[in-house]
């Protein structure tokens, strides 16, 4: 997949579920896969949305970003560009994810806004003044001083799903530094000619991953293009 | 620490942050902790908190309480007794870790309260009617139905932090079926002696799991042993 459909990309969004389900091996698998996509010059998103308490948040970090200290001498993590990470647990749950992506140059991606139906249950609950997707942006958008680059983008980014379109130019004004990363175009039903706002004017721009639309594809490579040109064409109109 | 502070516990609660950090090799190591304990007598609480779209859930319960199919037949995940669960995501995105639960005769804890500082970032917000985590409690007890035993007890659980103990009672009240598992007793501050309510009289009862508490002690057995005491005198008070 990363040699016929990686030309048309610019980064792989790896699924660390459908690795671990295979247990050490997969485990052995994903961090072969994760070489493989530095070697062909793409970006690595490690998409676990780990979070816990900030002693365990510390040790994720070391998984997807950092290495761990043994008696053996250190063992590194999967060396990720950038992972997803879930803020349900607050902001001093974020932190240590946050300044280990800031000490190792990668970024983050806290859900804001995901794309799947129950997402509303949640995510889309009023709140006397926002709903509680408003607020998590809130909280990325404050964490994003943490990792702020030249030029005023930050590494501290958000997943805000494809399948709700009309949230999209509302939480692009609340976090203005953050890349977004936008699931759910393809097999669940996003559509990238709506999600313009995404790559509204600023520093910020946008991630597209599709995954079961390229790699079910017949043919991975003319899907991956197709969907390039169209996200281009969305984030230009 | 299975051998040593076992003979005082129920469960051991390993955190996969701490294994996935040692990349394949603690994988393995995580698989054959889950066996030492399972062959001391011990139920196994997988502490991952994972959480994602309905599709990846899927995978994620694969790797906790089933198996996957491979070409070279099936691969089987860790063989969790119970494992915990970020319910961010909403309803959609439990059901199949639950179903896949019920299928296994496992249990879930979905977090509702968690433990750390940062918790009352999020999970404290006020919504017009109720707190969030007060609708996250509403979300484990209709869930509780497809988990529900004989008796009346479910194995939908769900994680209250005991570093709020506040909220213990008036979560009990909104999920009378569900098993507490009650982080937060000893490195964190929480104390068994405000734990009672996680008791109170109905079908269902908690869990205490005390990580530091018990492995950075001189005596991991008496400390266990000591842990033990406080819990059963708070339950029956």
């Amino acid at each position: 997949m990363i040699e016929r459909a990686g030309p048309a990309c610019v980064a792989i969004k790896p699924q660390l579920a459908c690795f671990e389900r295979l247990g050490a091996p997969g485990w052995a698998a994903l961090a072969d896969v994760c070489t493989a996509a530095r070697e062909a010059g793409l970006l690595v998103v490690a998409d676990g949305k780990r979070g816990d308490v900030p002693v365990t948040a510390a040790a994720y970090a070391q998984a997807l970003v950092g290495e761990t200290p043994t008696p053996w001498g250190p063992v590194a993590g999967l060396g990720a560009d950038a992972f997803t990470t879930n803020p349900l647990l607050g902001a001093d749950a974020l932190e240590p994810l946050v300044d280990a992506a800031g000490a190792a140059g990668a970024g983050v991606f806290a859900l804001v806004r995901t794309s799947n139906p129950g997402a509303a249950d949640v995510q889309d609950l009023p709140a006397p003044e926002q709903p509680l997707h408003e607020r998590l942006a809130g909280l990325v958008d404050e964490l994003s001083d943490r990792l702020l680059g030249e030029g005023g983008l930050s590494g501290m980014g958000a997943v805000v799903g494809a399948t709700a379109p009309e949230h999209i130019a509302r939480l692009r004004s609340l976090m203005p530094r953050s890349i977004f990363l936008i699931p759910g175009v393809g097999a669940q039903g996003g559509r990238p000619e709506l999600l313009g706002a995404a790559f509204a004017a600023g520093v910020a721009s946008a991630l597209v991953p599709v995954s079961r639309g390229i790699a079910a594809a017949e043919d991975p490579a003319a899907a991956a293009e197709e969907m390039r040109a169209r996200v281009w064409a969305a984030s230009t109109e």
